[in-house]
């Protein structure tokens, strides 16, 4: 595999999105080809798995069947999309990959980081990313900041604990791929954030490719 | 789990879906208390996994994203229909279970009998049947009878390859699961084939309940 597979991830409220969005304008502005996807989906068949996860009807969906759903839509996005795309060589930026199943599913909702990986594994034959970039944030500052800073309510609370863990999660993944997941403090200013992903990310780049800017 | 679980199995051909027709009526008549179902489907979730599954859309689906959503299917068939049946201690037949993916994804598609076993390990949590009736039948046997005794034109005996690979799968998995896997030679007549399986499951029926007819 020639290509460079980047994915990006953190909880909720890690401005995410935001970055994201920053970073692409910053690498068309810069005219690196790059391909951005996202996940769950990115092929038709992945939307199509995507909206069974997400249908309101199906609330008695049990966890394992959820992993496996979201293992079955990557399988194909893996397989139809981001591989072609490495093995020509290209850069390809995923918004999500198995980390977040691994958090949310493995850790999160308790089916063990172990075999969310495992199952994970079989779906991507074994592609990882070459880097991860974790907006890391603390749970009660990530809710907050989507609450605009004022006090949470009850129910917020409740969440509050579902989104701990996930952070918590991500901190653990961080530490067992530690060659892979770059840790950025996203209680940072945007700006500030912004710069040190396009350092790593530029660092990489330039490493694999020789980019003559 | 106090009940009991069995599964049919077998290639296509191999008569399957007359013997249930025939044991169904059996069971019914000996006022035995049963539930069937039948995979891939049993519930809602299950059945829309299907749907995708099965979709002709659908052509470039990887073999590893089908294993997966029979997986999925699976996981949600098992955790919310077949588990809590057993739970109460009800007698549950299901037509194909795990040993169908394993022979057709794993051994026929070629995605490894030891991978497709694992994927469905955590599927199922673990749960395997009690006893599976698999009726063994010849592939070239299984496809005539299919076709009414008359020779096989060029894509059929395109077909017989896979097929044949599907009947070898089943024999491979009979050896590795002897002590729960029943061989039913499906050769003989349909009604010395309907008796001998009356007398494997009533035998083992007797053992666990103690029925009184």
């Amino acid at each position: 595999m020639k290509g460079l597979f980047i994915s990006i991830e953190g909880a909720d409220g890690s401005g995410k999105s935001t970055q994201i969005e920053k970073l692409k304008s910053y690498l068309e502005n810069h005219n690196y080809e790059f391909v951005f996807t996202r996940e769950p989906g990115g092929t038709v068949i992945s939307e199509s798995i995507r909206d069974i996860i997400l249908n309101k009807d199906f609330m008695e969906m049990s966890d394992m069947t959820e992993a496996l759903l979201y293992a079955a839509s990557r399988a194909q996005h893996v397989e139809q999309y981001i591989k072609p795309l490495l093995d020509e060589g290209k850069i390809v930026i995923c918004d999500r990959f198995v980390d977040s199943s691994v958090v949310y599913q493995g850790h999160a909702r308790g089916l063990g980081i172990d075999n969310v990986e495992q199952i994970n594994k079989y779906a991507t034959g074994g592609l990882e990313p070459d880097i991860t970039i974790l907006l890391d944030i603390d749970a009660e500052e990530g809710l907050k900041r989507k609450k605009d800073q004022r006090e949470l309510d009850r129910l917020e609370l409740q969440k509050l604990d579902f989104h701990k863990k996930t952070c918590e999660g991500y901190r653990k993944l961080a530490e067992l791929h530690s060659h892979r997941i770059k840790i950025i403090d996203a209680s940072e200013s945007v700006e500030n954030i912004h710069r040190e992903i396009i350092n790593t990310i530029e660092h990489i780049i330039n490493n694999r490719y020789n980019y003559n800017k």
